[in-house]
Order: structure tokens, then C-alpha cells, then sequence
């Protein structure tokens, strides 16, 4: 091949099909229509507008010039390896029309059409038929039921219908947030809140029903693109967490926040989750502790995915410390004071300066009338403050021009600031035309209330401190034995616990009243007896143990006891024998515990006892792998922490041989994929010093076969 | 007096003195100056600025000419009765002027100088004698340490700085919005939240530390203010609680609406308030009960206090059912349902019609494209739901064309609907013209986030369903025997108890061993023996009980116990004898009781006992004049709920016999004024149709000498 002095370009099928997707060098509109209702007339129009500077084809059913561009009517009078399909058909024609893309070399293809697993199982089978066609013959899918995909940077605007103007990220306005949601309704609200507020958007890809390409693809080719510093992500079902837990990482060490929007918190939500896009989503706790270990900023509305996505665009470095406050006003400062407490954020106190009055929240009252200077090195003050890992300034109204002179005051801090400065006007009025451009040229995180500004300092505070806690280094774990498949009998489970390091009762299983006895009499009175039969996991609604038994005689009548109860109760079933252990001293009582979610992988689960973790569900799950001093600060946000720093006048509660025990659980379940399900309930928790000891212990394993 | 053919105007003291504050005829300026910066050529300007049509008199220190007015140095160049003063100058010289004031019969002024009560104790003499002149002479004060007032009808803006724009009531905009604050801070953060979205403003009262005038006087009046049709207010001391909630019922038989604002949740909260307006907050939610009761709707965000009066401005009457939601997607079903779930609003199943395929929430879907009509129709048919009490709207984007087609179709519906009707596009650029002019046209109310109008409507329900329920008729009480002031030791307090109905331990006090066998034997095996004084409220603490006692030796034995233990413990200590009890079967422990505030009344309390009260504060504040049927309601509202419904397979609590007793405690503290204080802890609680009964009581009363 001649060398021309121009550089070649790659050859198509040496750029990926995601990128044939996201930016394209020629489109075709399959569907194409002269009526102006028809989808593939609206797709059109979208595509011509939106500035696309690639090739544009059309294909129809019927020869005609729609929007200036002529309409073919067969694949074959269009080139071949076409980078973007976009399919405007109903659901019923998509098989043929794919079929015809993989022949004719198309890249990528946007499927707009609903009608799949939305509508329950024959939609699903139809789904999974057109992704495979798709993968097979090396065409990648976005969609069905999909809103398209918009590329503000390349002028790809592949809509269902029109978008929100944004700013276009580039030289006059930095990188923007790339949206990609599989709800295209969510992405245009995203885009419209961020848009609205003069914040750059890269893209947004609505993926749908996601029949091949997902969250995770699409997360992954983006964290590498130049004009994205940011994602807000809507998700009803992440498809393959582990891939998707990957690009959260990578966007992570590019310093791109990954902000999460997960609805299914309620049950409710859930089965609505399911009707929408046939998604079934699993347990929503256990995904947020793993995203966010990940270092996802997971939220819970649609106005924190809009505010951390512009907070951690412009401060990409979530503070690990509190909020120090300014405001003209001792009622916004206690106000603001009451909403963090409420948000569970720190508005920390000031590191002490000689002959220095600054406090925070500081009300700067009227004297920032007479003298606006004081606003600015009030800002400094708080701002440098070692305490202080971010800054919320809030005045009024944006209508008033002492407005503009707190926001100018503010402005040199801006650009320098590796720590988030938020302002706060409260007034819905357009601001003034001098203040809009302020707001605009330097970038500005502005809210129009304060505790909605707070609230997105709280959860990036949050994200922050947690970013801040390192991993754990597994324990090398003692080989221990391995494990029938299913729920094991408490002796096994003890078995294991004691192998790793966490105290059990001391005692054996008994096979016989004399075995019984003799270990009895060898660990001394008094002991407890408890049935074993891995069938039994809630031994104490069978009438399965007997405590305090206090002599030879006592054992045997509770070995009698105990078989005939279980004959009576459930009659035929297999026994191992008969747990004989000493009987512990009473403690404040914990449960200690982990999962693994067949798709998130393990979590510990630490919580209170008795009553406390039953009724009120005072549990928290936690990442695995947390550090031992992590795991202590988790155990004393449980509610029941007053009980555990010491109650009414008591010790306080050995805390670290808790956390050290789940630790160990940790380990636990990292190192063995088998284990599905550990529950130590209650482990008893000594005063400090006395360490602990797992009263019982149920283990469950998965055959992974 | 001859007959001119003109109504006469009635003489200035026929007008009240705060009808001459808030629409004076006639201003002066004390302190005008011609420095531009001075405070009170900024008032003048402002004054003037504002258009207002009275009188306006300048007095100064020097002659001159200020913004065209004559400024005249001493009173008596001044008309005699000028109905309102503007005082600017510094704290130190308000004596005089005040005294001036007097001697020329202004009828009110209004102190803008700071330097009071905030400052502390001397401030606070300095201010209370500054009312005590204004008073004394007839002149009513606003301030000190205030922002001023506006009445935007009557044109007067007697502000420290200017104000944001506000529509003004009137024909064309229908009544407004009166905000009395004791912050002009959160004034003007009110008044441009909502003058921002178009509602008008009727009054802005910045009120100080309200040396004189406070939020009672200001409610009081504008309840019969035409133009006034709800009010936003911010405490942060309420200080006449009585006039101040009779304030409130009285504009609430108008049908309008008093929404209040009062930080203090968080202990930060009140040290912060003491040092702004020298305000001491007390028990907020003890405070926010009875507010309640009264019928203020109590918010806790500036968010929520310019979102409650938006809505119930335009809405006066708000819902007792749930919410209806439509929306074009599926994705906010999910996101509102989690939310609904989290602010504890009902989204109720829609009544069953035939042929009727609406749920709730509703996703119209890509429908609404094809065919707009669907959205109206659907819109009616679920507002018209007997079930439903109000109605979210939700669209992603105001700026698409599509969303002027949904609010249009929705407009119809607006006019006539006493149910709240809410319409939300989350896009946070200014809309397109027409549709903010369909916005304003129609007084949508109109919010920028799902999750930000679901609340409103939450807190709107909250308030319905409250003023649903009606008051108790108290029970007819036995008389009971006078109570000595202080804490009353249990076996009178029991007394009390039973007298009023409600079922203790058979038992008495014995003053004797002999009395005490005596006793036990009457009443039955196994007994309890609680050693009784009035000093002893913590019995427990100080080993004063004795459970399980089987026989008369043990009685005996008790007896001895119990003194020797209380000789060691507290020597010397008076003691009235010995409440020998029958010993009452297990069940499950509540706590009810009741508390006096000392401005704000009694309230009723109900509780989880033992470790849920004492360690998650599992508490219930309540009107004290609840129908037992919703004080049963109540309860199930306690996190303890579980356990009381039935837990673990147990049967459901007798939760009508523990409301009984919550009632007759609250006709107990309604009926003796001189009872501060009722904690019967724990009250057992039977399974259903076994009642219920209080083993412990204490009763504590107060000196109303």
C-alpha cells in the first residue's frame, strides 16, 4: 500500500465494537419512515439535529428522501461494516433485521423496542435468542427496551426522543459526567438536573433490558475517556457484579467517581424493579456493602446521584473529615447543626490558633456587611484547617448583590481547593445574570438549601472515610476439614470455629450416656446438653437442650430427655449424639455472622443479640476484608452500642475480641468458596479484658460441584 | 364635628398597635443620616424604594435633605401619633428614643440594633427594660436584634437590607403567604423560595428577641389578614406557648395553615440557638407534640418549610390518605416506592372498578407519546380513588415539549381538586416560557425532585391524618387524695393509680414485720417486699427489693433485709415501711406515663420497656386528650411493635387495656395541675384480653402555690 503522508486509520474491526458503538464513524437508521409519528423518522431527525458528522444511511420499507437523506430498501445497497445500527422495528422483526447487521459486518446495533423480559418468560427466551444471534455472529447490542445513546463530545445523539441541552465537555468547560443508565428516563432527569446547573455531560447510554451489552461494558470502555471525570450510574440489576465491581476500581484509580443509584430497598420497590425491565434484584444491603467497597458512591434518591456526580466531578477527592460551615446567620448555623446530626455528618471543631475566635458553624452576621473581606478569610481559615474536610458557605438569596460579593469572596479558594466548597442560595428565581456567570465560570457547587448541600457533603464524607480504611491481611486459617454439603450439625460448626482461633464452650459431642458423662465429669459442672442433628438448625424450638445440669445423674436424665422429646417431635430423625459443653457465665450477647450472595461474593454481618437484632434488625453487613479496628467502630454503630461502651454503670464490652472474631469470619469465608452462611448467635461478649466465647454456631455450605 | 360626605377614619387609638406596626399610615425614621452606608439612609431608601404611600418623617442629628425628605432633629418637630418609628441606631441610645417615642404616642416601633439577650445576662437586663418602657408607655416593640418587617400589599419594606421579589396577593395572584421569623435569615431564605417559584408573599416578620411583640401578637393578627392564607413560621423560643398554639387553632378554623420551622433536635442545635437570639429551647419534641395537636404542621428542614407552605397555601385542607403517582417510568415507581417507604407515606392499592387496569404508582410508559389523552384520564381516575389522598406527577424533563403536553393535561383536574395535586420535572434550568407561564397560570405547585415532593406530600398526610383523629372526652376521675409536693413514694403512687382505675399488685404497705406477714398472708404466695420512701425513686439501685418470697419466715427475712441493706446504704434515711405485694406473672414490659412542661403542658408517653427504653429511647410523645384508639395506634408505632403484635409465634398484646391506662394517665395529668410527672415502669403487658398491670409507679408533683 502506498504511503500517502496522511495517517491511516485503523481498519474497522480494529476498533472495538463498543467503540464503534460510542463513537461512530457511520450510522444507519433501520426503520426509516417519511410519517413524522414513525420512530424511525423521530430517530432520524434526533441523529441530523444532534450535528453527527459521520455517514448517515437509511433503510426502509419504501424508496423515498426522509429529512434530505435518501432511504434504500436492502442491506445490500448500503456498504458494508457500517459501525451503528440503529433499529427502530418493533420487537417481533428484530431477529432478521440482527441477522442481517451480522452479515453485513455492522458493528454495534441500538435496539429502541420493547415487548422482551419486561413482559415475563416468553419475552425473556425472546431476549436471550436475540443477544445470542448477536454475539455469535460478533455484533454487540444496546438495548432492547432501550432510550438510545447520546455522545455530547462526538455529536451522537441516538434517542427515542430529544435530551436536555447540557454543556459539551471540552477546553472551555472540562470533562463532564457520563449517565449511563439502564432507565432512559432516569438518564434524561440525571442530564437534566446536571444540565440544568451547567454541569458538562460526556454521554448517556441508556442499556436497557441489556440483552448483551451492560452496565459493566459500557463503565469499563468509559473509564478511560478523556472527557468523563465522572459517573452517575442507575442500575435495577447489575448482570455480572464481578465486572462491574472491576470498572468501579479502575474508573476509581483514574480518580472518576462512580455515583450508584439501586432502587430496592423496599420490597415493594423490588417487584415494581421487576415489572419495569424484568430485572430481579437480590439484596439490596449486601450489594451496597460490596459496591461501596469498591469504592461506588451508592445513594438513595435521584437528587444525591445529581449532587455527587457534580460534587465529585468538580472535587473528585471525597473528604475522609467534617464540614466546616460559614453563614450570615446564627439560625442557619443551628438549623444546619441539627440536619447534620440527622445526616450523621461531623461538623468538627477547630483546630485551636492563638488569639483566633473563628468557630464553626460560624455566623458571620451583619459584619460581613460592613466589611466583606472577613468572608474570604473566615473561608481560608475554616477551609485550611487540618480538622476540616470540606466547606458549605450558605447565604440567602442569590437575588441579593451581597450575594454575589460572599460567592466572589469565595472564588479564589475555588480553583486551588482539593477540598469540596459547596454555596448555598436559597431562592428559585433564575440567579442574576452576573451571578449565573460567576456560578458557571468557576464551576461552582451551588444548592439552593442548605441541608440539600449538606446532605451531598454527608454521603461524600462518608465515601471519603471510607475509602481512608485499608484491607485486612487474612489470617493463615489451620487447615481445616472439609465440610459435608448443607447445613452442618453445631458440634461441626464449633469444630471449625475452634480450629481458626474462635473460643467455643469447651466439651465434645456425646454418641452415648456414659461418653456424656464422662466428658461431663472431665470439663466439670455445670454443662449444658444439646442434640445434634444437622437437620435441627433452631434447636430450642424442639425442646433440643437442657442447661444447667449439675451432676452425673442429671446427664443421663437429659440424654433421656432429650431422645424422647426428638422421637416425639420428629420422629425418625438422624441423630449425631449428644453436645455436652460447660455452661458458660452470662455476657452481653452479639451475633456475629457472614453470607456469601452467589453474585456479590461474602460479607460479615455483625449485629446485636436477643431481642435487639430480631425485632429491630439492628444488623449491619460489612466488607470481609475490613480491618479489626474497622470492624470495632462498625460494632459500636449498631444501635445497641450504649450497651456495649457500658450501660447503667457496667464494664464496657471486650469489643476488640468481638471484632477479632470477625475477623476470623472474615477469613472464614474468603478463604473457603464452599461456605455460604455462618451464624454465630449469640457469642457471648465479656467485659473488656474477658474476651468472648460463640454460645452457638450454625454453618452452612453449598456444593460447588 | 361637621359632616364632610367622607368616612371618617378612626382616630389612631382606635386602630390596635400592631394594626399601626404592620399598616402604619404614618413612618419615621429616627437615626436618618446622609452617609449612604448608615443604616438609616438604608432603611429611608428601601422605605422609599418600596413604594410605600403614607407619611414618611425623617428625624436625624443634623438638618438636611436625605433621598429628597427633610430630616428634622428633634421629636418635637415630628407630628404628634405617628403610627410607626424605625429605629436605627445603636442599642445604647434605644432607651431614650423609646422614652421619646412615648412622649410624641407612636404606636410601634421597630429595633433593628443587635447587642441584647445574645450577648448574655446583661444584655438581657438591658432588653427586658427596654420592653418593660415600651410597654409601660403603650408603644408595642418589634426587636430588638431584628430585621424588620414587610407588607407587601400595603407596600411598607421596613427592612435592614432588601428583600427578594415576591408576586404580591391580590386579584391576580389569590391570597399569600405571611412568614414570621425569629430569624431574618430564614425570613429571607423563605421569602425567596417561594417568591422564587412564584407564590406570593403577603408579610415578612422578622420578630428578634422579641423584647415586646412576639409570634403569638403577629399570628394572632394575621389570622384575619385576607390577604394572608398561610404562614411559615421560624421559632427558636416560643415564649408565650398558650397564646402562640390558641394562635395557631384560630387560623386553623380559618382553613389556614401554620407551618413551623424550630431547630433544637440535636443538643448542638440549642447551644447554638442560646448564643444567637439568647433563646433557651426546650424539650423539642415535647414541644413539637402539642404543637402538633394544635394543629401546626412542624417540619424540620428550610426545605420543608417553604415546600408545606406552597403546597397547603394552594391545598388548603391536607390529605388523610396516601398518594397517588404517575409517571412515564418505570424506574421512578421503584425510586418513589423506596422513598414513600423511608418517609412512611402510604401508596395505597387503587379501589377495584371493572375493566380497570390503573395501579399505583403508574408508569404510563412511552404511551403518553402516542397518545397525550391517557395521562388526564388516568390522572382523574386515580385522584378520584376514595383511597387516595393526593396526587405526585412526575415527568423527567420541563424543558421537553412532551412535559407541557402532561402538565397541560393535568390542568383541568387543578382547579376544582381539594386533594393536593404536585408536578414534578427534575431539570433545574429555567423552563421554557410557556410552560412556566402553564405554572403560574395554574399555581402548580412544582418541584424539581420525586423524592423533595414526596416528602412535602408525606408531612402534608402526617398533618391530615392527624387532624383526622378527635379528642378523648376525659373520664369521670374518683376524687383523689391531696399529694404531697415532691416525689411520692410507690405505695402512694400506686394508690393513686388504683383509685384512677388502673389494675396493681394486691398489697399494701406494711409498717410492721407483723403487718408485713400479716399482709402476705391475706394476699397469697409469692409476694414481694419494696422498701418505701419518698427519697428512694431508684429502689432497684439500692437493693430495696425482694422478689419471690414463699413463706412467712421469708417475709421476715425480707424485712430485715431490706433494712439493714437501706441503714448501710443510705443511713439515716426516713423510711415509711414496707409495700408487701402478691408477685405478678411475666409478660411483656411497656412504659407509660405522662409530663408536665411547664409552658407547653402535659404530654402522655408511651414506651418499650426495659432495654428498648433505656437504650434506644423507644419513646412515644403524645397528646394528652387522644382517643384510646389512636393512643393504641400509637403504639404500634413503637419500634417494640413486633413484639406487641405477636412475636415469634407468641400472642398479640392486650394493646387496648395498655391503651386504657395511657388514657386514664392522661386524664390523671389533665384533670391535677400539680402532677409534673407519672412513670409506671413497667406496666405488664398480658396477651390479648388478659389486661394488663403496673408494678411499678412513680408520681411526682410540683408546688403551685
Amino acid at each position: 500500500m502506498p504511503f500517502t503522508g496522511e495517517p491511516r486509520e485503523p481498519s474497522p474491526s480494529a476498533r472495538s465494537a463498543v467503540e464503534r458503538l460510542i463513537t461512530p464513524r457511520s450510522v444507519v437508521v433501520v426503520g426509516g419512515s417519511t410519517r413524522p409519528e414513525a420512530l424511525g423518522n423521530r430517530v432520524l431527525r434526533g441523529l441530523i439535529d444532534g450535528g453527527f458528522d459521520g455517514e448517515i444511511h437509511v433503510l426502509g420499507r419504501r424508496a423515498a428522501t426522509i429529512h434530505g437523506l435518501p432511504c434504500v430498501t436492502s442491506f445490500d445497497d448500503l456498504p458494508d461494516g457500517i459501525d451503528l445500527a440503529l433499529l427502530t422495528m418493533p420487537s417481533a422483526q428484530l431477529g432478521d433485521v440482527v441477522d442481517s447487521c451480522v452479515a453485513h459486518h455492522v458493528g454495534a446495533a441500538v435496539c429502541f423496542a420493547s415487548g422482551f423480559a419486561e413482559l415475563g418468560e416468553e419475552g425473556s427466551r425472546h431476549q436471550e435468542e436475540l443477544g445470542r444471534r448477536a454475539r455469535t455472529g460478533g455484533l454487540r447490542l444496546l438495548g432492547p427496551n432501550c432510550f438510545g445513546l447520546l455522545n455530547t463530545v462526538g455529536r451522537l445523539s441516538a434517542l427515542l426522543a430529544p435530551m436536555p441541552p447540557t454543556p459539551v465537555p471540552g477546553p472551555g468547560h472540562g470533562p463532564g459526567v457520563a449517565i449511563i443508565a439502564q432507565s432512559g428516563g432516569i438518564g434524561t432527569l440525571v442530564a437534566g438536573g446536571l444540565g440544568g446547573r451547567g454541569v458538562p455531560v460526556s454521554h448517556l447510554i441508556a442499556t436497557g433490558n441489556e440483552a448483551d451489552l451492560g452496565l459493566a461494558d459500557l463503565l469499563e470502555y468509559l473509564a478511560d475517556d478523556e472527557h468523563t471525570a465522572a459517573f452517575a450510574v442507575y442500575a435495577e440489576q447489575i448482570r455480572e457484579p464481578g465486572r462491574f465491581l472491576r470498572a468501579v476500581r479502575i474508573a476509581q484509580d483514574r480518580r472518576k467517581a462512580v455515583v450508584l443509584l439501586h432502587p430496592g430497598r423496599s420490597d415493594r420497590a423490588r417487584v415494581a424493579v421487576q415489572s419495569h425491565t424484568g430485572a430481579l434484584a437480590g439484596d439490596h444491603s449486601l450489594m451496597a456493602t460490596v459496591a461501596r467497597r469498591a469504592g461506588a458512591v451508592v445513594v438513595d434518591t435521584t437528587e444525591e446521584l445529581v449532587d455527587l456526580a457534580q460534587l465529585l466531578l468538580r472535587f473528585p477527592a471525597p473528604p475522609a473529615k467534617g464540614a466546616g460551615v460559614i453563614t450570615q446567620s446564627g439560625a442557619i448555623c443551628a438549623i444546619v447543626t441539627d440536619a447534620a446530626q440527622t445526616l450523621g455528618l461531623d461538623l468538627p471543631e477547630l483546630t485551636p490558633e492563638s488569639g483566633d475566635q473563628v468557630r464553626n458553624p460560624l455566623d458571620l452576621g451583619t459584619g460581613s456587611i460592613s466589611d466583606p473581606m472577613i468572608i474570604g478569610k473566615a473561608a481560608e481559615r475554616i477551609l485550611t484547617d487540618p480538622a476540616i474536610g470540606s466547606l458549605l458557605v450558605s447565604n440567602p438569596d442569590a437575588q441579593d448583590p451581597l450575594d454575589s460579593v460572599w460567592l466572589e469572596s469565595i472564588v479564589p479558594l475555588l480553583a486551588g481547593s482539593a477540598k469540596p466548597i459547596v454555596y448555598v442560595s436559597q431562592n428559585e428565581a433564575e440567579p442574576p445574570p452576573g451571578f449565573h456567570r460567576l456560578l458557571l465560570d468557576h464551576k461552582v457547587v451551588f444548592h439552593r438549601s442548605p441541608e440539600r448541600a449538606l446532605r451531598a457533603l454527608a454521603r461524600a464524607t462518608e465515601a471519603g472515610a471510607r475509602r481512608a480504611i485499608g484491607r485486612r491481611e487474612p489470617g493463615a486459617l489451620t487447615p481445616a476439614p472439609s465440610l459435608a454439603t448443607g447445613v452442618q450439625p453445631e458440634w461441626i460448626g464449633k469444630q471449625l470455629l475452634r480450629q481458626i482461633g474462635i473460643p467455643v464452650p469447651e466439651g465434645s459431642l456425646a454418641r452415648t450416656p456414659d461418653e456424656a458423662v464422662e466428658i461431663a465429669e472431665r470439663i466439670g459442672y455445670p454443662v449444658v446438653a444439646k442434640i445434634q442433628s444437622a437437620a435441627l438448625s433452631h434447636k430450642t424450638d424442639v425442646g433440643g437442650v437442657v442447661l444447667s445440669i449439675a451432676d452425673a445423674d442429671e446427664v443421663r436424665a437429659a440424654w433421656a430427655r432429650l431422645h424422647s422429646g426428638i422421637a416425639r417431635v420428629r420422629p425418625g430423625l438422624a441423630v449425631d449424639g449428644v453436645l455436652i459443653e460447660r455452661m458458660s457465665a452470662p455476657g452481653l450477647e452479639l451475633v456475629i455472622g457472614a453470607k456469601r450472595d452467589p453474585r456479590w461474593g461474602p460479607v460479615v454481618m455483625v449485629g446485636a443479640g436477643g431481642v435487639l437484632v430480631e425485632v429491630l434488625e439492628d444488623i449491619r453487613l460489612l466488607p470481609a476484608d475490613l480491618p479489626e479496628s474497622a470492624l470495632a467502630e462498625e460494632m459500636l454503630r449498631l444501635k445497641a452500642a450504649r450497651i456495649l461502651r457500658g450501660y447503667r454503670g457496667g464494664a464496657p464490652a471486650d469489643i476488640a475480641a468481638a471484632a477479632h472474631v470477625a475477623a476470623l469470619v472474615g477469613d472464614l469465608v474468603l478463604a473457603r468458596p464452599e461456605i455460604t452462611e455462618i451464624d454465630i448467635n449469640p457469642l457471648i461478649v465479656f467485659p473488656e479484658g474477658h474476651g468472648v466465647i460463640a454460645l452457638d454456631a450454625l454453618v452452612t455450605t453449598a456444593d460447588l460441584g
